[in-house]
């Protein structure tokens, strides 16, 4: 009676393993293995403690300019949460009604689901595990489809797509959009990893129901900075300032995730590394017989040759220190999300598995 | 049509100005005047960046530990949020239904109103500008009082109270919070300030409805890193990780805030410095004919003496760089909320009244 029922039937959202252990190759959680700009620690070593007593910007300006800048957008298109997944549960309240629906490709962040429930309406996937090309073998046509009119509120359209790291071209996520009734965040974690990125859909003029957001715990290497943007039309992010908490970024988090955003060149050298150890890496899997998808993230999501199975594999590997990310649902519980690490890192995993076979 | 109604129809919550112009005399945000504790600035300066790279620990708990050893409860009684704010916002989802009531004393935070708001269910204020004392003259003996069943969900009791800065006895809360139906958070931001504290209640066997909550925000110096806690039954604590964001806390509020948090003996220094220029600067206030509610927090809300009007002075005071808070509801617009700074500050406050009233 004291819990609103909702939240007690609630099954609460599983993050990815945060072992204490430093010696574990942590490859679960799509955290980048190399560090955050330099910039950032000389931020937090000369911080004005006065800042700290002081309420933070609650409009964070100087951050949102800096986005709004390298976008080519207005400060009031910017939005600024607390992690990306503080924008989303804000989204959940902004753009969804009490008896609306919140949709997103099935497979997907898992997260999703739990939004949903924590907002108490209905969450509808779109099945097909190679995400919008999978729906009824429609493509991405999917503006006359019925399926369309399934989901009225919010779509959040992870691209590339998380776990299977595929990529919806911009000119397919634009015909979606132009055909839902709703609002459409397209999610980009991971978008810096990938050859292409739907911004320019955000900014562009008539674009009335389409948010692009991204990260600085990815690319960024800020996963335990907490934050994240989005760049959309003017009045969905007013409605995202009206719900959100006075203060949702600290002080830290702007100055630290602007320093970061302004060494875009340490962030891309990092992601080119990346990307450059996901085609090796890939390549080694599928010379040892794996069926991996064309990644466009920093991850792969592979099935493993016969005879291992996903489940055995990932509890073999933790057992020897090295966490992936194994998802027990019909549609993903074939396969492994592992995040590409350094070269070392992969090396270190790839004896593992050749162990296993052995 | 994209935008949910409740949210299109919202007022957004107003906080007070943070102004660009550091040579204002700041005292409209109840900020503390002293900096916080220097062990912060140590963390800060020497915060490993791969704990930025990797994801914090999901469940702080660290700081969880520290403030279940200091309050004598364990630590699945304890609860960290991205401030305050966000617990409260956690709360009216989590014990909260979509035809539930959001209650408060009124006038108080007025954040309150706008959570219910957000949350789109009615706020029910109790009257009085004297708090609980003021309502229907029944005193705190509210437990068979008619207006008590009116409340059915969430009742957020800030205790000492704002903006009036009134304190109400811990055995006054507990009959309160005994007879009421549903969940009682009581906002114990300006604790720190106050003669006594119902931590006690919240800790206590038996207590089945009570939440305490605090925040870094004030007595800690720490308004900039938006960290706040709460203590109470460990089935309403398990309610609240249900609806959080995986990654609440980042790892920087959560280094920064348990050194802060180790270091009492600065917090309480500050706080003893705060509780003389309150006591000299409410004398000072009543030697010019203005009425000062006694005040046990860290501000003072008070009448100015005749003919100046509240909402005169708060111009004038503004227009030569003092920020107050003044409030234009019935219940307050004849008062300032005046944020007790350091001594200088409240003397330069006074030399502007004095020369307002010539």
């Amino acid at each position: 009676m004291l819990i609103a029922r909702s939240v007690e039937r609630l099954e609460p959202y599983v993050p990815g393993e945060q072992p204490k252990n430093r010696n574990v190759v942590k490859l679960n959680t799509n955290e980048n293995p190399y560090p955050p700009s330099p910039e950032c620690a000389r931020v937090l070593a000369g911080f004005d403690l006065d800042r700290l007593r002081r309420y933070p910007d609650p409009e964070f300006a100087e951050l949102r300019k800096a986005i709004a800048g390298r976008n080519g957008c207005g400060v009031e298109n910017v939005f600024v949460g607390n992690g990306s997944d503080e924008i989303l549960s804000l989204s959940a309240k902004a753009f969804v009604e009490n008896d609306g629906t919140i949709g997103s490709l099935d497979p997907s962040y898992s997260l999703y689901k739990t939004l949903a429930a924590i907002r108490d309406v209905e969450w509808k996937g779109l099945q097909g595990l190679r995400g919008l090309k999978g729906v009824e073998g429609e493509g991405l046509g999917l503006s006359n489809s019925s399926v369309l009119s399934n989901f009225s509120s919010l779509f959040l359209l992870t691209n590339p797509n998380a776990p299977t790291g595929e990529f919806v071209e911009p000119e397919a996520v634009a015909e979606f959009a132009k055909g839902f009734g709703g609002v459409v965040i397209v999610d980009e974690a991971y978008a810096d990893f990938a050859r292409a990125n739907c911004m320019a859909l955000a900014t562009a003029h008539g674009n009335r129901n389409l948010i692009v957001m991204r990260t600085f715990s990815k690319s960024y290497s800020l996963a335990g900075l907490r934050v994240g943007y989005c760049v959309g039309p003017a009045e969905l992010v007013a409605a995202l300032y009206k719900v959100k908490d006075s203060y949702n970024v600290d002080a830290v988090a702007q100055a630290v995730a602007l320093a970061a955003y302004a060494d875009e060149a340490w962030m891309r050298a990092n992601a080119e590394k990346i990307k450059a150890t996901r085609r090796w890496f890939s390549q080694e899997l599928e010379r040892r017989g794996w069926d991996v998808i064309p990644s466009e993230a920093n991850f792969v999501f592979a099935r493993p040759a016969a005879p291992a199975t996903a489940e055995e594999l990932f509890a073999a590997l933790r057992a020897g220190g090295i966490y992936v990310r194994y998802f027990k649902t019909p549609n993903t519980r074939d396969r492994l999300r592992v995040t590409i690490g350094t070269d070392e890192q992969m090396k270190t995993l790839l004896e593992a598995i050749d162990a296993s076979y052995k």
